[in-house]
Parts: structure tokens; C-alpha cells; sequence
């Protein structure tokens, strides 16, 4: 039978043992798991990026995945730890909108909050939660307990705003939300909401009030150098340099207005 | 029954590939081992910084876990490789003092030098001594092989010197050991020292000479951007601002004086 | 029966949800895989860098391991995918020379380009290949698929140029290929080239025109502080500062030239 597996997601950097010692405490509750880092370099208490790297991966995952995202800005205040069933997959996590892009796409059935103290460690830290309440109740999970052990059900979860495209008659506006290692700068205007509008018209694309010389398939197909857009690997527009990085290219990152024109 | 676990922390950061080749070697000597990366970005040769981290999360693995701590500035020279039981845990790393939080908290029951060749690879690089002889080590011992095969017993192995607050009858100075990736300053005055020193009484806290304005539980408590002090998840004193970096607020890091006083 | 052990070197970093995509992707296919990060921090694109890494290192890991290496600035492109078979290892990688350091000291028994599509996820994405199509490829083999099945035999797979020293009879004129997190200046002039240039004479190295005070055996040897020169690791020569960051000290990076004299 395969072994359960639990994938890591945080804002703890490398260089401190915090990420690590998440990684402890799930082997201690179930020593079998298997542990996948997807990354701990969301940057600090950078609640939205997080929620976007973690929906941009988890379908992914294998069914019965279970996930625990750690950014945690408010932890030792009054925001809760919540656990959430989203079918294929599980997740734990602050309750601060950090699953609100996963369950725009996969809406939960079932949320509960961590109230059950048998599946916490004995004391908790008021200053490192992820170690004490979230990665043991993780660590339950994929041992096999259910859900509904782990705390009261709820339905008023917080949610955070996703920032969505305005999509005027003529043109859309929409923002970019994630600058990748390659520079990449990756909107929130989606293949479909783009197919719509255009209804397969010209179109012309600026970003940061800069014109993008084309529209490709993929990097390879501009120039070296040139400023591009296509549809990326999460079908959202990006604006892209082959061979090149377009943040710095452009002298732009997060939240940099992109448009799409009618012409 | 349940895999053997072997957890590596080290400085030899991910761009290269050494802890990728320490991680080939574990494998390659027990093929069913669970890999831990701790994290490899401690500072280059920072032994203490080494100590410090692994001696805070070390406890939180299960029973039975083999740490693999490779810090090591004198590699290649005299310093001896060990291996250490602290009887939940098991440590491999040079001699260096790297082991020296742990032990402090863990006194090791056993001891023993790395002298036996047939538990190294059949060639030792002077230079990488990581992948030829420690990380085959810890190997071994995840394959279960009893720690005094590996080599002969040892009292004398080397300890560094960990910071301890200065306590006086009216004031303690401390100082700071970890800046984290929040900017957090975690200092070397640990709850217990500061409980009994205070008995309870008002204190105030300074840092660097800038006066602390409170005192709180959680990050969360204190305003937004204002320093504060509070006992973080290790039970030591730390300097932080909520949402903020104390570090770059304050201007200082590792070695700053942080001064506790009655008032 | 041991697991199945893949290996993941890229440049995807670890910032983005890259990373831990190829690796949800391998567990879909093959849930039972060890999964092991050799490193993500491969500088962006960086074909040469990305090959030198995976040479250094491969080899130590067990027989039978899988190894993907996504370093592939001209993903979307026509340039292929492809894996090899180099006897005790498997390799998944874009057909764009990331293989050609493994192949110099492995020459493949087999190389294949993925075209069967069955062993590809439904839907290939011309910007992230690494998940639609190297990823499912290394899962496969992983669960034990023959190589073969995954596409047609070639032999014109690509390879890049691995720099090699120019021996004369009084000098070798060798360059760094890689620095690493400790600035140690590694070279292409390896200990057996060397050999058979010295004949056991004496000889004198210079880097970038600055004169190396002395040839060491390992690190500690070097005063503190002083540019030394040693055979690391991998058998290559390299200038180093003991306790110190060579790169930094000289001022020199990548491509820098290094000289050996007979004197």
C-alpha cells in the first residue's frame, strides 16, 4: 500500500530550522509519510503568494495528498487553525485565506477547526503554531484519523480577495500576481476569460503601459531579448522575455497593470 | 515497521550539488532510509550557527533519528569525525563542536571516534570528508549497525563555547544568537533565567541600548511595525516587530547586547 | 524490496510551485518513489552549470536511481526530450546537452527521445514540459517501464562543449567552471592531466594572472586568508581561500583563466 503523503508549503526560508522541524513533528505522529517540500520560500507573511503557489500545484499531487501551508502573519492571535477536505486532497492550515485559491478551484467539503487538543502537541507556542497545532494535526491526517476528529465543523472560513480582471467591452484589465525565478510575469487574465473577449479578434497586449511586440506559444518563439505574451503552464497570460527576464526588463513586478485591447 | 530516518543540516547550500552527493551516499549504504533536509544555507562555516539551529529542532524528530551535521571549516586537517548517542537520538559530524548545543541539552551517553575504515568510502577526499566519511556513517548506522563500530570511544571530543547571559542582581546582558528569516532576535536569555532573576517583578527590555516598548506573548499583541520583546518558540527571549524585521529595525544582528533590567 | 529513487536537479529554484510540481508529478505516476532534491538553484538557463552538477554527483547515488534534470531554456521548442540509460543510472532531460558531463564519463548504453505519448501527461504545455512530459517520463521508469518505451531510439542526441584545458609543454591553460557557495574557484584541469604534464616537477599556478603562493593538499593547510591551490572533490584543481571565499579574493568568476607552469 503507498505510504501517505505530506507536502510542505511555508514561508520559513532554509537557513532556520523552522521548516525542518515541521518536517520532524509530522514523522513523529506518523513516521511512515512521505514528505515532499513544494517550497519555503514564499516570501514572509506574504499570505496571497502563498495561496497562489499552493493552487498553482496541488492537483498534481496524488489523491489523498495532504498539504500543510504554513504563512502565518497572525499566529498566537485569535485567527484559527483550520483543516479542509477539498475531495482529492487535505490541507492544514492558518485560517487566513492562504486555501482561498485552492478553493475557488476545488471548493471544500468539509472545513473544521482545529479545536481537538489530543491532535495538538501538548503545549503550544503562541509564536510557532505550524510546529505545534498545524503540522501534528497533518501528521493525524495522514495516519489515516478523520477529519471531523480534528475539530468542529465550520462554513465561515476566511477567504482573501483573489484580484480578478476587469473585463470591459474593449479591453481587459488585469494585474500580474506572481513574478517567477525566470522573471516571468504572470497575470491573473485566464485563457478562457481571454477566448471570450476576443472571440478570436486582434488583440493587442501592454503591460505597465508598454506594448508587447507579440503573442506566442511559447518563449522560444520571439526573439531573444523581445517582450512577449502567451499563455503559461496555469493557462494565465504572461508577459515573458526569451532567453530573458521580463521583470527586469520592464522594470515592474506584482500587481503591474496588463491590457488587452480589441483592435 | 517504519523506515529508518536520517535529517541533514549543513552549509553547503543548494546550488552546488554537496548535499545532494551527502543525500546519494546515505542511499547508496541504506537504500530504504527517510531523507530530512533540516536546511543547508547556514552560513558558511558557521559552527555555532550550526549548533544552534540543530539544537532546536533535533528533539522534535522521532526516536531513532540519525542526524548528519556537516559545518565544517577544518576539513581535511586533524579535527576527527564522530558520531555521538544521546540515547533518542543519534549524531554524525566533525569534531568541531557543532554537536555542542545538543550535547548541552542532551548529554551524549556515547562517544566515539570515526576510525573504522570500513565504514567510510574506500577513499577519503580531504576536502569533502562529508561525502566519504560522515555521510557513509550515518548510513551505516540508519542500516542499524551498533554506534561503536563505527570507532573507538572518545571523552575528549571538542565543545564550543555557547554565549550565556550575564546575570547580575539587577540587570542581565544577554545577546543575540539568531537573526531569523523574519528578523527576529533570538537571544541567549533563556524563561527560566529571566523567571527567576525578575521573581515576578517588573522588568524592561533594551536592545542595542533602544528601549523595548513592551513586553508581550505573541507577535500579534504588539502594534503593527513597533518592537516588542517575547519568548519565542525555543523559550528564549527574542526581539521582533509585528509584521516588521527587528533586525533591520534596529539596525543590528548576531552578538548585539540585549540588556534585561528591574524596574 | 528497496524503493525506487529519483533525483531532481533544475533551475526552477524554489520560490515558485515548480519544483515541487515535478515532483507531485513523479508520485502521480509512481507513489512508492523516493524522491530526492538534488538541488533547484541551477542559475536560470544555465545548461553548462546545470550538466557540471549533475556529473559531480551522480555517480554516488545507488544503482538504479532516476535521475531528471530540467534546465531547458528552449522548452516549447523542437529540441527534444529524451532519456538514457548509462547503466547502473536512468536520466530524464530536454535534448539540449544538460546530459553531455554524465555521457563524457558514462557514455549512454541507450538513448531514446520521449515520443510515446501514453507516457506523457495528456496535455503537454510548450512553457513547462518538465511536468507534462520529463516528469510523467522519470515516474514511469520509476515503476519500472523499459526505457525503450518510451519513445525511438536515437543516436544525434545533443551535446555541448565541456571546456577542456589546453595543454602545452611548458603550461596548462585550464578555466573555472564553477564556483561554488564557498567561493572555491574550481577548474577544468584534472589531477591526472596535471600528473602527466608535471611528470612530479615542480610547477607554479596562477589565476587570472595572480600568482597562487602554494599547491596544498587540503584547505587547513593554507594560512587563513591565503590563495591556495588544491585538487577538491571531483579530482579537478581548484583555487581556494582557507576560511575565506577565493571568487571574492581575486575578483574572478566563471571562465576565469587559470594557468599551470612548469618552473
Amino acid at each position: 500500500m503507498a505510504r501517505p503523503i505530506v507536502a510542505f508549503l511555508s514561508d520559513f526560508g532554509t537557513r532556520d530550522h523552522y521548516a525542518g522541524t515541521l518536517k520532524a513533528v509530522v514523522l513523529s505522529v506518523c513516521p511512515d509519510a512521505t514528505l515532499v517540500d513544494i517550497g519555503h520560500e514564499i516570501p514572509a507573511h506574504d499570505v496571497l503568494a502563498g495561496a497562489l503557489e499552493l493552487a498553482a500545484c496541488y492537483r498534481y499531487f496524488p489523491a489523498g495528498t495532504i498539504f500543510l501551508a504554513v504563512v502565518d502573519p497572525g499566529v498566537g492571535s485569535a485567527r484559527r487553525g483550520i483543516a479542509a477536505d477539498c475531495g482529492d486532497h487535505k490541507f492544514v492550515a492558518p485560517d487566513n485565506g492562504v486555501l482561498s485559491a485552492v478553493f475557488r478551484e476545488s471548493p471544500p467539503k468539509k472545513v473544521v477547526e482545529l479545536t481537538e487538543r489530543k491532535y495538538a502537541r501538548p503545549t503550544v507556542s503562541r509564536t510557532f503554531e505550524g510546529r505545534d497545532r498545524f503540522a501534528p494535526a497533518a501528521g493525524w491526517l495522514a495516519k489515516g484519523i478523520a477529519l471531523v476528529s480534528l475539530g468542529k465543523g465550520i462554513t465561515n472560513f476566511h477567504t482573501i480577495d483573489l484580484p480578478r480582471p476587469d473585463v470591459a467591452a474593449r479591453e481587459i484589465t488585469g494585474e500580474v500576481l506572481r513574478v517567477d525565478r525566470f522573471g516571468n510575469l504572470i497575470t491573473n487574465i485566464d485563457r478562457r476569460t481571454l477566448e471570450q473577449f476576443s472571440s478570436g479578434g486582434a488583440i493587442a497586449v501592454s503591460a505597465s503601459g508598454r506594448d508587447i511586440a507579440r503573442i506566442v506559444a511559447t518563449y522560444a518563439e520571439a526573439p531573444a531579448g523581445e517582450l512577449c505574451a502567451l499563455f503559461g503552464s496555469t493557462d494565465h497570460l504572461e508577459i515573458a522575455v526569451n532567453a530573458g527576464d521580463a521583470a527586469r526588463t520592464i522594470g515592474v513586478g506584482r500587481g503591474a497593470k496588463v491590457q488587452v485591447r480589441l483592435v
